[in-house]
């Protein structure tokens, strides 16, 4: 216990007084890095606290601070009468190589474990360069947020004493405001016949694809999407373990009979569908297909998880309602959010289902991320409540299929010589196929050098690697003078590679 | 196509003039109740819009968008010169019985399909009754959130135009600016030693353990916890497909003897340490246990995922600097969150580790919820970069110290025949024990007759059923006057049913 004090802190010690960290932790930190790096070995005598703030030019307090922090951290000892020391029951540290203290000063890339690499997360399509346009594959205009009606219902919210409850711990099931509101709003809206026992609130509709195929798809259950299918969507199967079987998507949607088929030969757990704007080709399920569809479901007691992203964009005629509203026998998960309408970053969505899949769901959800954020979801409950949510999404419908009109008839007086494509009735982008014989590679080549770019590239609707020619075309976040440019852009591009 | 209309529309008909739900709307729906239901067979003969507007009593123009929504949706049809029609190609349904029709008007309890039903992830622990006063396992006290400072910051930015580019979809890490302030945050407060590579934001810590249990936990793999431990952690591990192996916790946290016995036996993929404050026993892992959880890890090559939920709460002293500063090999996946010096309800936290375990957790986020809520991520890199997180954060850190020591001394004063506890030096809550020869149970009961209630029971902290007689009661949320009420109805409760 009495070692002498040959460890000169003088020189070993540097504090840095612009720093924000107090001096006495910064005193701290060297210690701690000096007697674990062997240098301050167990049971050393340490200077005492005058001879050190000398030595250091620092103040006494900070040195007795430091010293307080070093013992309650159990890293030295005071000995009554004897004086203070590094504690003796420390492992004895073997001296490290020279390198780690670099290591330590840069940031770390490579872990010291292993763990599950998901090749199926790894993105299909490559994010494409800068470019002063850029066309994405069919999301809201941001300008058009309604973004100050939310900042001002978020403030006058917390405003009021009581409101301050919602920042505590919530319900798992989400704010029951918004709960009741969604109700209301969804059996006028959609005709649905659901009670609040049905409802959970998520994330954005995202989380409830993810909530549904964790509770589907464990064990290698086979699921069944389109040909070809949104990409995001099968990469969440994958992830839950579950087996893709795919049917052909045509103009009236998925293949029902392809489905029967499939069914008649495996016992499937679900079929995922867009059922009002297909994702990516936007082509609306026909009522037929609809009934055969449901009828399926009962018949095969699989679950539709019905995903309506976009049902209030649609231009023609009134939406068509979700498979949902006529859901007798509680086959459908009807999955939704306000991420479209309202904002992209504002994530709030909804699970519909029978109660006890969404008491299952609530369960799984508390361990994603506990609950929603009570605040957004009660603002949210206040917009649908007074007509905010559906004055907005009418006055956004209406701009939406102004700019539809005009990309439309701008690309049929001067593109059809290169791409064909249906109009669509709804939803944000266009499901463009390319003429023969050119290639979407060199299209997003020509059109990068007239500084036009695509937020990603055709292989993303790829799924069976055959070539697949389709490409989403966003239309909704560009206004009227943007989609002329970006059209002309095109024009040139497609020009400098006519053969 | 001529058979004549027998239908009687105008007595089957109900049009609900005071609904919400558009006339023309609320005629389709009841048009296709009885296509579906057979009433109005394929190819039956519609009546004409001027004479179904007459049975009816509504506008014409009703009836006209009635019929083109349902031929839109491909219900009926229109043969020029002949009349509208029900849609030939409709498959025939056959009526339903009854039954059905009253279940499409109650809330659906139970599915048409199996779903993998957890029984991990039901909660131990009853949720018990209402009462006038609550105590907690240790919550923040929401009264006490910067409630106006977050508001005003966050209006302030939807005020700026430039920050609408906010509300599209954002980067999968996070918010560049919040993980720009949480570098240096980090770095400084916590002698982090990491760059932007090595954040993700989260929603709360509570996605940051389950991101590192998908990624560590799958196939059955090993994590050593606490006995006692965190009971959602646990639950998230089995979630994982994880294995949980206890070790012992005492008086300085988590005995790394024990795991070194096991590392010795079995490959580990992890280990899971709240190692400022054990939960639920709140003490604080020792120098020496750091360095030798350190060591194993190098030599065993397994995660530490270090949940540093309560970092900022340490009353004694300065919290003791992280295992995740001392992490020279990429070992630590280190886990915290704004969540308890903010608001539970507003969730943002971080995932700090080596750069490929970031970005592999950044593509498993994608699909949970996509990402964070950029506005709310914005607002608090503000509140960083001007201090306000910190200054708050000493600011609660002072009241919680208060009521800890006030809660102290009653309990002292007051109860030690009853109970037996440890002060803790930091964190929310205490850890109490009960004396022989009583029960929690009765305790519960014997509260409840004084209004007092406790938010779960002790059984959620028996991790091995072995009627462990510990119970978090937290203190944070109570101010003083509410303190001094607890403890004289626990102390008019345990007198009650003594012995």
């Amino acid at each position: 216990m009495s070692s002498p004090v040959i460890f000169p802190f003088k020189s070993n010690i540097n504090l840095d007084r612009k720093s924000n960290r107090h001096l006495y932790l910064q005193l701290c930190d060297q210690m701690i890095g000096f007697i674990k790096s062997g240098k301050l070995a167990p049971s050393t005598k340490l200077p005492g606290s005058r001879k050190l703030s000398d030595d250091l030019a620092i103040h006494r307090k900070t040195v007795v601070s430091a010293y307080d922090e070093l013992i309650s951290q159990g890293w030295i000892e005071s000995i009554p009468a004897k004086g203070t020391f590094v504690s003796q029951d420390l492992p004895i540290i073997k001296p490290k190589k020279l390198q780690d203290s670099s290591i330590l000063l840069e940031a770390k890339d490579t872990a010291g474990f292993t763990f599950k690499k998901r090749r199926h997360l790894i993105r299909k399509g490559i994010e494409t360069i800068q470019a002063t346009l850029k066309v994405d594959d069919g999301v809201p205009d941001h300008r058009l947020a309604p973004i100050d009606d939310i900042a001002k219902i978020y403030r006058n919210i917390t405003k009021k004493a009581h409101h301050k409850k919602l920042l505590i711990y919530g319900d798992i099931y989400g704010n029951i405001e918004l709960r009741k509101a969604l109700v209301t709003y969804l059996n006028q809206t959609r005709g649905l016949k659901i009670n609040i026992d049905n409802v959970l609130i998520t994330r954005g509709s995202q989380m409830g694809i993810y909530l549904a195929s964790q509770l589907l798809l464990n064990n290698k259950k086979i699921i069944i999407t389109g040909n070809t299918n949104y990409m995001t969507a099968d990469n969440t199967f994958i992830e839950a373990d579950g087996i893709i079987k795919r049917v052909a998507v045509d103009k009236q949607g998925l293949d029902t009979n392809e489905i029967e088929k499939v069914c008649k030969k495996n016992q499937i757990s679900a079929v995922y569908v867009t059922s009002h704007h297909h994702h990516p080709t936007t082509v609306t399920l026909s009522a037929e297909r609809r009934m055969h569809l449901l009828d399926l479901a009962q018949q095969y007691n699989f679950a539709i998880i019905e995903d309506d992203y976009d049902y209030d964009f649609h231009y023609n005629n009134a939406p068509i309602l979700p498979l949902a509203c006529n859901d007798s026998q509680g086959n459908v998960i009807y999955i939704g959010g306000f991420t479209k309408i309202i904002a992209p970053a504002l994530r709030v969505g909804y699970f519909i289902a029978p109660k006890e899949v969404v008491d299952e769901a609530a369960r799984l959800r508390r361990i994603l991320d506990r609950q929603g954020d009570t605040l957004l979801e009660q603002t949210l409950a206040r917009m649908i409540q007074n007509g905010d949510v559906q004055r907005h999404s009418n006055k956004v419908r209406r701009i939406y299929k102004t700019r539809r009109d005009l990309f439309c008839q701008l690309l049929m007086e001067k593109l059809t010589d290169f791409f064909e494509f249906e109009i669509p009735k709804g939803g944000m982008a266009f499901w463009v196929k390319l003429k023969k014989p050119y290639h979407w590679d060199l299209v997003m080549v020509a059109s990068q050098k007239q500084n036009l770019t695509f937020i990603n590239d055709w292989r993303r609707y790829d799924n069976d690697n055959s070539g697949h020619n389709g490409f989403r075309m966003g239309f909704a976040a560009l206004n009227e003078e943007e989609i002329e440019e970006v059209v002309e852009k095109l024009v040139r591009a497609m020009n400098s590679i006519k053969t």
